[in-house]
């Protein structure tokens, strides 16, 4: 049971004990003529990951395998592949696996909103096949979601630009972030900490802003200009008043972040852009008197556009996300898992040494 | 006790008695160097009229004179009156009479957006003199919110504009409202005919949106291309999915509104702007999700700019919105309180024959 029909990965097989996933084989998905098939070298660990093996976004596929942060080398081309990827290019992919790739979204660089998305994991392909991860052997992937990864990024700094990456850069992008601009980074983490690497990269003036001071030095290395610990500072919201031009929020949970006081920072007509995807039950709540002229929205992923520009801009400016290693298997994608549910990352987890796990026929 | 020191006006003496206001007398604010005296002509009776004569947003002052789309001819100006006024000048004042004018805010034509906003009437002017509106036979303002009336422009169509038009231009403007877009009005009332009027005028292709049939036929009349009564309509949401740039919440309460309905019409980045000032308990609420790439904010009337603009557009290109006349004294501000209570207007009242309840001494 191996290549090409079947692939091995790191899953969930006990619900209940989700946090220790075990080496698992499974079928691969029909391989279509747009298809790509991807040897994986490593994956990031991502929030979503945890979010989607511990069930706090419902049901999970049997043998669920998770990981969207996919950095791999091409090994198989379909025949009506038209990229321009060749076999032994190294490629990512990141959280969404397909889209209708037609209608007026898709054709408008918005596939991550396109109603026909599909995720890398756990959602059900139109043809009744489930979407499987990149803790894994290998993905197989429609060409549009396959990025070429630039020589000039490290693999391992590379993986979670696919997703974390795309989100926080994506609404920077589409909010304004731009010379001359300022630019707010709340909850500072996995995403929030390359959100400050971008954006200082864009040239923006950023405000880091965070609950409480711990977050303060990592924010000043990364490039922040200013910091703010919400919950130990007087007076922020008159100190900052009217200030920003853009704001993304970084928290994976809508309920530690109080919306009404980040708004009065906000310029008149500036943009608060949300990247969180909460557990099902949670509502955006803001006092309506509170918005006056400004907006907020919520953000997901990006395009493959943007997916390009990020990893050139990472590429050209040698940006270094700041990466903590650990080997894919059962030991290591347990202990990612365990850390990330605590926070104890500085600030992301990329699985490496996947030939020693899944090593080639 | 009259002009200049003291103004007549109909006001609310009775608060739990509200429907029935009084003939009442009370003393003008002091007059400064940039203020200009205007014996009114005409006043519209706007929604946020009835919200505070009944105390829905709280505390009154005594003799409460209502009244924020005020119609009328210069009289005195100070001696620092610079903007070109002339005594005998038709002009207009809107619901706010006093900010800054000096803050990053006022300086870029976001004044309604000053935190030292003081609304035309019942909010204190920072030497304590509570505003007292356009109910009345005179008002005192600065200059800065007293704008010219094209002579076009009939006074009884005009008052109407100062404060519910410009509540519905300025966000159509600031979101993006052109020829080529689609745009929305949800809540036909007396805004949102506005809405429909000043959209159309100004080449989009106009959606209005209400829970019933019952508007349909004074919504085409209008000028809408489209209709959809939501409570009425199966699977519109689908019908119209990812259709509408721009979309203007005129309805006077969110409670009314399916928000997560009516973000599923809207493209990716299109701007759903509520002009909704609620009672002050009212939450915005959204599920994050829904909200995917669209953004959704709070509008506060305009600038004098966008004022100046949309009297203009109006003369211009001689919109006629629909207003019903009633004279200005007890009885008729009491009929139009206790009519648009109950949502008995199609669609606008203006107050009228101000001369003859306020007789010049």
């Amino acid at each position: 049971m191996s290549y090409p029909e079947y692939f091995q990965g790191i899953g969930v097989v006990d619900k209940d004990n989700w946090t220790h996933p075990k080496h698992v084989s499974y079928a691969a998905k029909e391989f279509k003529e747009c298809d790509v098939d991807i040897e994986i070298e490593a994956c990031g660990v991502c929030g979503s990951d945890i979010h989607c093996a511990s069930g706090d976004w419902g049901e999970r596929r049997d043998k669920l395998v998770v990981g969207h942060e996919v950095i791999g080398r091409v090994i198989k081309l379909g025949p009506e592949c038209h990229t321009g990827l060749k076999i032994g290019d190294r490629v990512g992919v990141g959280a969404q696996v397909a889209s209708c790739l037609d209608c007026e979204r898709c054709e408008h660089d918005n596939e991550p909103y396109c109603p026909k998305f599909v995720t890398t994991y756990n959602q059900a392909y139109p043809d009744g096949y489930i979407s499987q991860g990149g803790y894994a052997s290998h993905i197989r992937v429609h060409e549009h979601f396959v990025i070429p990864v630039p020589e000039k990024i490290p693999t391992h700094l590379a993986a979670p630009l696919l997703c974390g990456g795309i989100t926080v850069y994506s609404p920077l992008v589409r909010g304004g972030c731009a010379p001359g601009k300022k630019v707010g980074i709340v909850g500072i983490g996995g995403i929030g900490h390359m959100g400050i690497l971008f954006a200082k990269a864009m040239g923006a003036e950023v405000y880091a802003f965070s609950r409480h001071e711990n977050k303060r030095e990592d924010s000043m290395k990364l490039g922040a200009d200013h910091y703010i610990a919400t919950l130990e500072e007087e007076g922020w919201t008159e100190k900052y008043f009217n200030s920003l031009d853009v704001m993304i929020l970084c928290a994976s949970s809508l309920s530690q972040i109080n919306l009404d006081d980040l708004i009065k920072v906000m310029k008149v007509e500036g943009k608060i852009i949300s990247i969180c995807v909460p557990e099902n039950d949670e509502m955006m709540i803001v006092k309506p008197l509170g918005l006056l002229g400004v907006y907020v929205s919520n953000s997901l992923l990006g395009s493959r556009k943007e997916l390009l520009e990020l990893l050139h801009m990472v590429a050209e400016k040698d940006i270094k996300i700041w990466v903590e290693k650990l080997p894919v298997g059962e030991a290591g994608v347990s202990e990612a898992f365990i850390r990330m549910k605590k926070g104890d990352v500085r600030y992301r987890f990329t699985l490496t040494d996947f030939d020693k796990e899944f090593p080639k026929n």
